[in-house]
């Protein structure tokens, strides 16, 4: 994870600012001969994008993603497939909206990084947020789509589970919802309700925070390096890079703080098919920075937006006081957007150390029970 | 973060298990000219050193660290400084107490890496935990020692915030308390509480759970990559990478998901001063993953130790379902330790990015307020 | 230097294959508030086009750049800028001539990376070469021209020194012939023969090696990380990664073999200036794996172009003896338009280890004569 | 390639300096389960040990190697093997003889890296040469000894093919030869004079260059990463960056210059296994950066010795002007005791390139010929 690249063998690096001609990502390191098209990336894309329904920000782009390098007609299946070579992939901005920004180019959004790049820069991209705009995001859903083809039968699905004071009940938890509503609720009756609930906080010019779970199951056992680089290390940096993220946890998380021993510890048996089984997941699915072959739980915070119409007390880049609302389309939640985000940012995680854990060691030892070759 | 290397231009790479001759580390890119002698390290080792109460596992380690490479006598000072080489720093492992393994060499308990180090690599050092043992966390104490020299100024702090079901009362919040009781704790009521608490756990053969919360002063403005090198995501993966440690959160973190974002952003006023004031602090010094000069403040959630009395259905390596008990030598909180630990990871973090941003940008710029020479 | 990426704060990361839409890259961690256009990138585009002389592939490609991300107009001065976030160049692709590629998809041209990448990936884009094509060196060109803005002062020019038997005398060296003949070779009379000799060359359908060499002065003294981080060590790299390079030498280079440490070792005294001064520049300006202040001096042996007409013998991917024969667009000499891509490579590690030093040592220690601060 | 660390998954990390109390590195991302004991690392450290012959320095150095941490005992096979986890290694300095430095502390030996290390960090170790010493390089040979381990059926030999004006003749190399003589030369005719050669050099007080050529058979077609993470880039990197080397070459090398494309591409046949043959190897074993399955063949030229009796011109670091002459134990021809440890560094490469490919691409593809099953 260094500047605008994360990924050891699974390399992503995206750029790109809001306004400017277009966004885009270079993927290098994928394995070769894995079928891709636009059409493997572009769905995961349509679930992000904005514009869909009125409780995400009304810019219109559809988000069309071109792979300009990286594929080829393999002769003997007829299938386009990646060539082993860098994939970059591109989006056209198009709804750049001609605006007048003289309003907020000199001002600090309270919450927002307007201030930082300008501290750490001298100056910033004040278009639609430059390159810190939500907007980037976009790439790495594009890049978790191609993530998730290289681990076999890997299956990575978020929800949104708290917004606000509201949190899902866990004994209503269907996935088949998650996709039903615009919220990524996975709970029907607190899905029902939100549209109200957002409604009214738009209509205030306010925002709401909120947290997301991701849940990835087929997490081949034995992923992650010990001690720097542990793979609930690498999601922690991965989720937390999200813009707006303030926390993350894995499996019981912050829970775990008020857990025993003999609450915490997940107990193990053997199941009918032989096969190691456990009694809890409050592991979240690692253990010492390795996957233990049980699904793994991320959850993560996302705060407000920090763009909203509440006039709000701040400085200019001048060094004067003096206050500021912002008028512009934002998503009153920004979590909503943030699960196909946050799945795949856990897609990238995982392919990477799927190819370092294979770099390593090989074949993943069939370990315990059966002994690896010596 | 890669394996058992951190960081980017100041880089950590540590090595050495629990009962192996010794531990170290390796610590590359620090800048020259630096004072450092061992009574700069000592202290930190001394903080997290075990057997120092009966809250803490009874290994009796000296922990003394020896300076290998990396430093000479600067003839024009007199003074023993870094070279700007490699400094190794190594402990000898003494009180590798010769016991009988047999009893749990098979074994895996229920919540430790026992299990997926098996699965990762087909053996393990089962020996005090090998590699995955605690004492690896004194290396990292180390070069937090070292990383606080770097940056000019820096003042990190950390305290255990909550204990299962005990937490801080913010209103009694003491620093000078923290180095008074064996918990690492700023509030002297609660603190006088802990030791019966912790003995009545011990004495069931238990353990418990906690929150760590460290606190960075004085760090500069404008540290932090955007993207995937932020100063948050790096923070993130230093402190999910501490053993046990199951959620991390900067500033308000999840409770940011209850925020609205009237509450969330923290507004800005120009001082008396007439340098930039925040109205409160949130976002925790960290705002689109850079460092607004405010405290970074993190926290992180220690799960219970998984080495508990209580016997715990498991299974062996060879596939059979059994019984785990475990007498060995063990804090009944990790929580506890891991005070310096954490500490050390943010000074880590800071001094690597505080490198990255001088060499990216050179002196951080005054912005705002005075711009930067163009 | 991974994958597709190279350098370690100065990034460059390339994609694209000859034949695809485009070609690009993406420069990460450049500093902000540099001054770029398009225009100050073109040139040395311009210099590495094709087409330009009968001596070089007959392709036409205007190679025009264009700048889609991390820059932004400074409302202070005016001026478009770097903003320190990802500078993405992109060239599209042109004249992807329309052909019958199968004579020579299944069949590997001797000397030539298809059968390399046919083995490592088992499928290879073979339309012009694809991303083994030397069109990808454009990208170092580009990014080598945005490196050279980094360091103050910095001067880097290169020039063919040898072609098949023919080398320079440097008694005539004269860089001002450099832009004045198609071979950017510094001695008139040498280049008044080479076309001669590559016309028939190139009417006897062969191909034939070269030598060039890179000076770069105002390189500060100081560049450079010790042991696996060498100033000389990275050139060695980005120079033997240049496609159809073979060796690589500082300095006196291969040479230093025969010399005696009386011969090799630059003597040094004190200028008039009261700076040091060396007496010969044997080290090719650096000493240890780090710059001496004297101006680099960078050597590298091209192969001649694998792709001729003579028929060779050689097999097909499907185990059959066969021959080949390439009747394509064509550089006769590759060497002589490795001349601006070697300047670019040794622009890139320069800038690169520039800031490396700023970040590790901060303003490079006046040291010696005049001792740093303490 | 970065500061004190090389290689990507297999990693190598050293520190120490010549007159410290020991020097060592620590390997990283070796896979688990390969057999390893100091005795397999041992006879490699032997070849370079000096005080051997009187043609090497007379420093009495056992170089005794350690295994500290990153290896246990299989219990199924009961051998001693890597865990998976770092392996440090640790040479203690033994002969460290007390000795009045004064005469060279403050003076800069011409053509060494003195002068460097006080410009770039403002101050050095002067003791024997202190990290910029070539005694680090026992441990990279160690290092090398265990990446030999991880690649199957790999088989690295190198020879002085050069000394001075004295070149091998090729009609009478014999490997076993190698290591009969005190040069490592395998033209027994040369070796035979080489030292009445070096005796009259010594006396002399004088210094001489050497050229090194290294082989590896036995390397797998298809490691090298395209582009910047070329297998030919990464040997440049790590033969320039050996202490005194001044030039890398991989097969034809600088008289690929000279060679037409008929000459040098290496034609190709099936052999009547009915596998690939090539009919010559101007290529070093390396097409595009991708191993081609032949041998590859480095070779590096190594300056002379810059620690001379004979009086140069210098400086010191204060300024003035002096001459300097070096009374201590030295290597009159460091070039031979680079070969143990250019063969080293060639194999740390392959097996890092080794599991690079594994990680990407798993086992590689049997193509051509066999295509890789889709």
């Amino acid at each position: 994870m260094s500047f605008n690249t994360f990924g050891h063998l699974f390399r992503v690096t995206t750029f790109g600012e809001s306004h400017g001609p277009a966004i885009g990502c270079v993927i290098d390191g994928c394995p070769p001969r894995i079928p891709l098209r636009e059409a493997d990336i572009q769905p995961y894309l349509d679930r992000r994008r904005p514009g869909q329904s009125r409780y995400t920000t009304q810019r219109q782009e559809p988000d069309t993603v071109r792979i300009i390098s990286g594929v080829f007609i393999d002769e003997i299946t007829g299938a386009q497939v990646t060539t082993g070579t860098p994939i970059a992939l591109v989006i056209d901005n198009l709804d750049q909206r001609s605006k007048d920004y003289s309003a907020i180019k000199d001002k600090y959004r309270p919450g927002h990084a307007d201030l930082t790049y300008d501290i750490k820069y001298g100056l910033r991209d004040y278009r639609g947020g430059g390159r810190q705009s939500a907007r980037e995001t976009a790439m790495r859903v594009a890049a978790g789509a191609v993530a998730r083809k290289i681990v076999p039968d890997l299956k990575i699905r978020g929800a949104l589970v708290q917004m606000g004071p509201h949190r899902v009940d866990r004994a209503r938890w269907d996935w088949d919802e998650v996709d039903k509503n615009p919220f990524f609720c996975p709970d029907a009756k607190l899905a029902a309700m939100l549209g109200d609930y957002l409604d009214d906080l738009r209509k205030k010019g306010s925002s709401i925070g909120a947290v997301i779970e991701v849940v990835a199951e087929g997490v081949p056992p034995g992923l992650g390096a010990p001690i720097y680089g542990k793979l609930d290390g690498d999601l922690a940096a991965a989720l937390m890079g999200i813009n707006a993220v303030k926390g993350v946890e894995i499996g019981a998380g912050f829970r775990a703080a008020e857990l025993s021993g003999e609450e915490n510890g997940d107990e193990m048996r053997i199941g009918n098919d032989g096969k190691l089984r456990f009694l809890s997941n409050n592991a979240g699915g690692i253990l010492g920075g390795i996957s233990t072959g049980q699904p793994v739980v991320a959850r993560f915070a996302v705060k407000p937006t920090s763009s909203i119409l509440t006039p709000r007390r701040t400085v200019d880049r001048y060094g004067h006081e003096t206050e500021i609302s912002t008028t512009g389309r934002h998503d009153p939640c920004v979590g909503i957007r943030a699960v196909p985000i946050g799945e795949a940012m856990v897609a990238c995680v995982i392919a990477d150390h799927y190819l370092r854990q294979r770099g390593q060691v090989g074949d993943t030892p069939a370990w315990p029970f059966a002994p690896p070759a010596r």
